[in-house]
């Protein structure tokens, strides 16, 4: 009985990190349709966040029927609740990218304006990295990395707020600007909180080996 | 000791509606301050999450000790997992408010367009109503009423929509609304994404009474 536990245990963990794999590609796609004009690419984030939601609806189910019959204790129910609280977060993230992907697809013909989107793309780089390291920080359970992680943030709330800036100032100077500088600005508030959920996973870690629930960065959670 | 778990249970009940009713009144709050340009108010606003998270924080910890040391099961242990889920929805909705609060301080003697000010505040009572509905449905865990406020959402998202069209449409027209007229835009969708916590709340009560997570409007979550 307790092996079969500890190998659902590693199950939970391993279908945790696929599902982070998965919300991290969305987010990439997402970026790179809105950046490429590629409907067809931003239909297929919106169709596959399907998937990111019915995993998360299976990994929560999973954890409440463990709960419920192998009444973990400690280090383990700590496991399971970290794996309950990050999948909603990874849930959310995904709920980012179709929003950029929504974003893509109202664009019709818009005058663009090429350096803000290479802003955003940058922004999403590093966006990107933010993901696929705190899915790393969460393999190892590592503390360390996760507060480093976490203060990172500040650097992507800096770029979301200079690309804020510079849609405004574009869509004060040129009226046929405003669509396509109104998308900049939500990407750019969406790529911000995906930060933010990042941030939140780094909670989850620190919460999973000490124990305590922290808040990381009580800041400016919003532009 | 069963007494004692009874009491803790009701306990939980009681704290989780009470931080419902704080976060409705941040809700309430911010769209206040941010319609009468009342910084003082919207600052007010902002201090208070502080107090909010800490209940979030609290209710969360109390919900992980029930389950580490009561090792609840069936209905008992859905009545934790609802309020520790459906809590950190609250939690966000107030960080929304937040949000809103901090569009009033950035606004600088802006243009203003009152007709759209006037959509935003019927608006925010549609989302007042809406939260303070949810708060009822889940104090008598009423999951009737819970599908009806969740199917009320697309009329915030329609409203919601409404202002963030008027608001493009005022910022092409004139560029002196731009910064305005952003603001608009943002706030708008800081309320319609309050209506998507509600929604999840919702989720919650359905869970409590039936065991199963379900997903309601799987709809356009966002604009």
């Amino acid at each position: 009985m307790r092996q079969n536990f500890e190998e659902e245990l590693n199950d939970l963990h391993v279908h945790f990190s696929e599902m982070g794999m998965m919300v991290n590609e969305a987010i990439y796609k997402s970026v790179k349709a809105f950046i490429n004009h590629d409907k067809d690419l931003a239909h297929a984030v919106i169709e596959g966040d399907n998937t990111i939601n019915s995993r998360e609806a299976e990994l929560e189910n999973k954890c409440f029927e463990l709960i419920a019959l192998q009444q973990p204790v400690t280090s383990d129910l700590r496991k399971i609740i970290t794996v309950m609280k990050a999948s909603a977060d990874l849930e959310r993230m995904g709920d980012h990218a179709v929003s950029i992907a929504k974003s893509t697809i109202r664009v019709k013909g818009n005058k663009r304006v090429p350096e803000i989107e290479a802003d955003i793309a940058d922004l999403a780089e590093k966006v990107k990295k933010s993901v696929e390291d705190v899915l790393e920080a969460y393999l190892k359970y590592d503390v360390e990395k996760a507060e480093e992680i976490a203060l990172n943030d500040r650097i992507i709330d800096k770029a979301a707020y200079t690309i804020t800036e510079a849609a405004i100032n574009d869509m004060k100077r040129n009226s046929e600007l405003v669509i396509g500088a109104t998308d900049y600005l939500l990407v750019a508030a969406y790529l911000e909180r995906i930060g933010d959920y990042v941030t939140n996973i780094c909670e989850w870690i620190i919460y999973h080996e000490t124990g305590k629930v922290v808040e990381l960065n009580t800041k400016n959670k919003d532009i």
